[in-house]
């Protein structure tokens, strides 16, 4: 079967089979009672703040205040102990020391409650003993089958419910944003900064540890939650990257969900002996988990603000065609610019609009895109400009820009825009009004209304950036699961390294290597290896002229400068006389060095050179790189990567095309096109290959060849562990 | 001599010696008396408004109002003509039709008023007579030596002054930025939005047509004006390119210049026949010029003004190396990933500053960089942790976050941040209240003391980038000019050039590229043409073997494909049989081609494959492009672009550097390094020869061979007009 269409998620794929069940978190978020645990009377302590928050966000469930040296706490009535419950307790919300969290979550256990907020710090943030207590807290809740965030975290918040389970001074208004904080400063600085600019959510979470529940299961939980629409991420890690995954995956088929992952210099680059590790860098498994699950990954956090603004408040475009309306020249071929540079398209007009335009308009007007309707238009010409642009079809956005001019009614456009985005309420519109006191009023009444107005146009055009991007990623629809790849056999590759491995090496020979190609289906140079002159010989004619002989040995880096490496053999004689005369050089310039014996290799003819590569992500499995191949591979640099984990053959293509190595494929400067699909075929394999044997910690396939019919690894170098 | 620290800019360059003295605008600023010509008493009217704001801008001098059917405007004597007033009129401010300038600026003229801002529209914005209209206008104010500001421009405001001769509504506060804008609307924006913003101003020119004074005029001003800090500037093109480099180099060599320059998008690719010209596309050779000139280019408006914020405000660090002191982890890791996406340096403190932070703060506190004072932080532990780092000598700049916690006082911490930067003036500092309310107060206080307080850290980052960027251009310090290039011989190539187009032709054969070549001292394969089998065996005798034979014309593009080339020549009698050969084959294959005889070359042993080219910018002159050569050039896209106008050795260095081609020079995987002073000569050689031939409109060099030793130019394609 062609490998097109082929996803790396077959049930035979022991990698991907163990998904854990995500945790019901209904209880968690909606609970019909709430126990604080570390209660407190104290005004200014968190166990007074979390039991305040939760009265004055309304909550409507029981809510039972625990300490043992009260009777009541802000008039509700105090219980020593969760156990001195008589009621079902749903959430326990957890603020006492650290070293006191293990017994509580014990009695927590024991009475039955199924959620817990875990406040209290003092855990793997500190070091080693607060990491084991983290442990024991976390088994603890496993064995009792206990949902837990945190512990070291603000808490969480559910407007809609609403419930205010967290110390954090600001309880949000309603809205329809998700925002789940690995930091909790983070979290209460963006909640601070929220009431000023009128932002509403729907939950808000503080991760804290992660001991148990992590971004996933929130991601997962916010995706099915009918009144968010945007689910908004900052994150230092990820806890488990196949369960976020699969929970990211889902979650964007669903509704937008934006990142911010900081730490992106943190990790430093791994030390890797190979090409494909070297070019991979230590961020770029999480861009490309995020890309390939369809997540908008967000690098400042303005950005991912504008972005939560633009997705919580307007539809997302159909399309990448943007119109600009405008009162001034300057401004609009500024938004043009930001329109090319964020690879939108600037919206052509079909002739019914620009001859309604030309119109409507004053002569001088410009009627193509950007319409500039000119300094001296009031509200009335911005509707005519609207009604024209907002009912062809060749846009899918609008931006309207507004400059301040002695006629300019920032009011009056402000309900002209708002007018059209009730008529037209399936295309975005934004603003820009740029400006300060003197277009203040009708920003603000834009705000209000939920169309989003920003001072300057370029806010407004990266934000429709972020929704086409989003928009693209669900047109492309989910990968389609086509089942198992044919000729593939485990068992020769898992001898090999057996044998590998008995041997004490990390690193397989050449003919090792090509035996694993062969078991995996993938075309290649046939290699064996000779240990004697005879051997050799013999070999040699079974697989026929030309050859290449190599001395086997994992430990020469540079095989041809020790006289290692011999080409264009063509007959016999020729192979005898090369495998003493290789033998004899080897060992004047290294005379330690233990030779495996000497490799032979059918010379292939010449094709378009690529590399083929993967380095093992610890936390999101094997990444798969192509690109050009050859020794300048790490100068030209132009190398595309994709995690293997569920990785489809669209996706390979997309892959191929991103590459300089693509152009040359189909066909550069008249030359016929190579066999591309023979290319993905060898990519497919090599990922399952990886997939199916962890053991294998790095794979360089350099150079592959590719031909106008077929292609063949040549250099194949597989290290294990 | 060495081509090194060559300047292309000798008195023997004709391109660069007619540079215009520029204006001396002196009385232009600071006029004694300004004249209104079409003053109006009518509320509403523009000249009207003109008058008002000269009064009320506080202007010292004397205000002429000017319009024939009125006695007295807003209090003022009014005459009928600029020639009526007795006295001196430094400045006059035109407001009537279009038509009706011509003869006000001849009144001008004949009255000796040597400034006009010509605030009318109507000309060449309007179409073909608009523009007729303004070439007259130019030419009287040429003749009458006077200095033209517009026309179809809002104006010009000096606060210092203070004067305001324009018609915009608002008149900013004193300050130390110079804003030049070509959008009238845009800058009555920024006027607007400053004004809640705080930010104050020198000059503020509204440039119009551009049809006298450009945008080089006032850059230049600004650069010399005691008051201005920062020179900010909104341009869609440059008048003169030329004037433009030497204004900006001046400019920048004493104060920063921020330029926005839009309509990157609209030119398009030109059509292009060269691999130079393919690559260089239409907004490069702006964006170099920015940079060989030391402009910082912005391409947001959030960005000019954020930098010019950040310049106005605070010193220019003496380096990248930033300090981020935090109250939360998170925002510290965010801050310190912008820190690495900027390319700037996180300090590292020196030992007695970790020690002394250690024995300051809490145990628990991180006393590295990003120093995290805990969220139980009050002002005093800030104040601790400001004294050590900002007495560090490996810390150039520091910014300080602040979240909000139960015990953070934003207003005490600006007290703190506000008493370090008077302590340490040298040091820029920054500041991110990552809040709203909470925070209000102290990110006011801050703001008012001219320290940067942003929402969010990675505006700050970003900030810091420009200045460095620009401290960067200020240490590399000013190019020395080093005289005329020896053995050049421009008779020659005028003789060749003349013969070219006598012949009626665009393109040069190789033969006579390479004679170019020879002129210029360029060391490329002796080539030379054949019209008869018996020429090219006496030419073949004369150059040596082995040689190459090519067809010579310039309208076959693929000359293998027709039979048209024979390699590896080893005699006269395969001379002249591959003389007849290929004669025979193209006449075979295109029969209607003339020919013009057979090029004979002699082979070059391989060498490092390099393109250096150029393409001729309608403002800026020659681009000379340098990288990767060979027939995958615009594949590789591996090129780096410079202007050869004053360009220097240390410039060609950088410009080599950039490009993955300067790893291979260097010595790729453990080959001996190329001779790169050879490379660097054929780029200085070759932009002397573009600039010495304006006709000169393309030239590839590709490839060039570089060697050990030397290098030598290939195959070389001239193009002239």
């Amino acid at each position: 079967m062609s490998p097109i269409g082929m996803v790396l998620e077959s049930e035979e794929c022991p990698q991907l089979k163990k998904v854990k069940r995500l945790a019901d978190l209904t209880s968690f978020f909606k609970p019909t009672s709430v126990a604080i645990v570390g209660a407190s009377s104290k005004e200014g302590k968190i166990g007074n703040a979390i039991v305040k928050n939760i009265i004055s966000s309304g909550y409507k469930g029981k809510i039972f205040p625990i300490n043992p040296k009260d009777k009541t706490i802000e008039s509700l009535e105090c219980y020593p102990s969760v156990l001195d419950i008589k009621e079902n307790v749903d959430l326990a919300v957890i603020s006492v020391p650290a070293a006191g969290t293990l017994k509580v979550a014990e009695e927590c256990g024991r009475s039955g409650v199924k959620n817990l907020v875990v406040i209290s710090a003092g855990f793997k943030e500190t070091g080693h003993q607060g990491l084991n207590l983290e442990k024991e807290l976390a088994r603890i809740c496993k064995e009792n089958n206990i949902s837990m965030l945190g512990p070291n975290c603000v808490g969480m918040m559910d407007t809609h419910v609403p419930l205010n389970a967290s110390f954090a001074a600001n309880f949000p208004p309603k809205g329809d944003i998700a925002f789940i904080s690995q930091s909790g400063a983070m979290l209460v600085a963006i909640l601070d900064w929220s009431m000023v600019n009128g932002l509403g959510f729907s939950k808000v979470i503080s991760l804290g540890n992660k001991a148990n529940l992590t971004e996933s299961d929130f991601i997962l939980e916010a995706a099915h939650d009918p009144v968010t629409r945007v689910i908004l991420c900052y994150i230092e890690d990820v806890a488990d990257g196949e369960h976020f995954l699969r929970a990211a995956r889902e979650a964007t088929s669903r509704k937008p969900v934006i990142i911010l992952k900081s730490g992106v210099s943190q990790a430093g680059a791994q030390a890797a002996s190979s090409h494909t590790g070297a070019l991979a860098g230590s961020d770029l498994a999480y861009s490309t988990a995020f890309a390939q699950a369809g997540v908008i990954r967000s690098t400042t956090m303005a950005e991912l603000f504008d972005l939560a603004v633009a997705f919580s408040r307007q539809p997302i475009p159909s399309g990448s065609r943007v119109a600009v309306i405008t009162n001034a020249g300057g401004p609009g071929i500024v938004t043009t610019d930001r329109i090319e540079h964020h690879k939108l398209t600037m919206a052509r007009f079909n002739k019914n609009t620009v001859e309604g335009l030309r119109t409507s308009l004053p002569a001088e007007a410009n009627v193509y895109n950007p319409v500039d309707v000119l300094g001296d238009a009031g509200a009335d010409r911005y509707r005519l400009a609207l009604e024209k642009v907002m009912t062809d079809e060749s846009v899918d956005s609008a931006v309207v820009l507004v400059c301040p001019t002695a006629v300019t009614n920032a009011e009056g456009i402000a309900r002209v825009i708002i007018e059209a985005h009730r008529s037209y309420p399936e295309k975005p519109m934004f603003a820009a009004y740029m400006g300060g006191e003197m277009l203040a009023g009708g920003a603000h009444m834009l705000n209000v209304a939920r169309i989003p107005c920003f001072t300057f146009p370029e806010t407004a055009i990266a934000a429709i950036a972020g929704m086409s991007a989003y928009a693209n990623r669900k047109s492309a629809g989910k990968p389609v699961v086509m089942g198992e790849i044919q000729g593939v056999d485990r068992h020769v590759v898992k001898e090999i390294f057996q044998r590998v491995k008995a041997d004490g090496r990390l690193v397989l020979l050449g003919s090792e290597a090509a035996r694993v190609m062969e078991a995996y289906g993938i075309p290649s140079a046939p290699t064996v290896l000779a240990t004697s002159p005879e051997e050799a010989m013999e070999q040699a004619e079974i697989m026929g002229f030309p050859l290449v002989m190599k001395v086997a040995s994992p430990k020469i880096l540079h095989k041809t400068d020790v006289g290692g490496v011999k080409i264009g053999i063509n007959n016999v004689e020729e192979v005898s006389n090369s495998f003493l005369e290789i033998s004899e050089n080897v060992h004047k310039y290294l005379p330690r060095v233990v030779i495996h014996g000497i490799e032979l290799q059918k010379m292939m003819p010449r094709g378009i050179e690529l590399i083929i590569g993967m380095t093992r992500d610890v936390q999101f499995g094997p990444l798969m790189a192509f690109g050009l191949g050859g020794i300048y591979v790490n100068l030209l640099k132009d190398v595309a990567f994709r995690l293997a984990a569920g990785l489809t053959g669209p996706e390979i293509e997309a892959m191929i095309a991103e590459t300089k190595a693509s152009t040359l494929l189909r066909g550069y400067r008249g030359e016929e096109p190579a066999d591309i699909k023979a290319v993905t075929n060898i990519m497919v394999r090599s990922a399952r290959l990886v997939t199916d044997f962890p053991e294998i910690t790095e794979m360089d396939i350099n150079p592959v060849f590719a031909y106008k019919q077929g292609a063949s690894a040549l250099d194949v170098k597989i290290t294990v562990s």
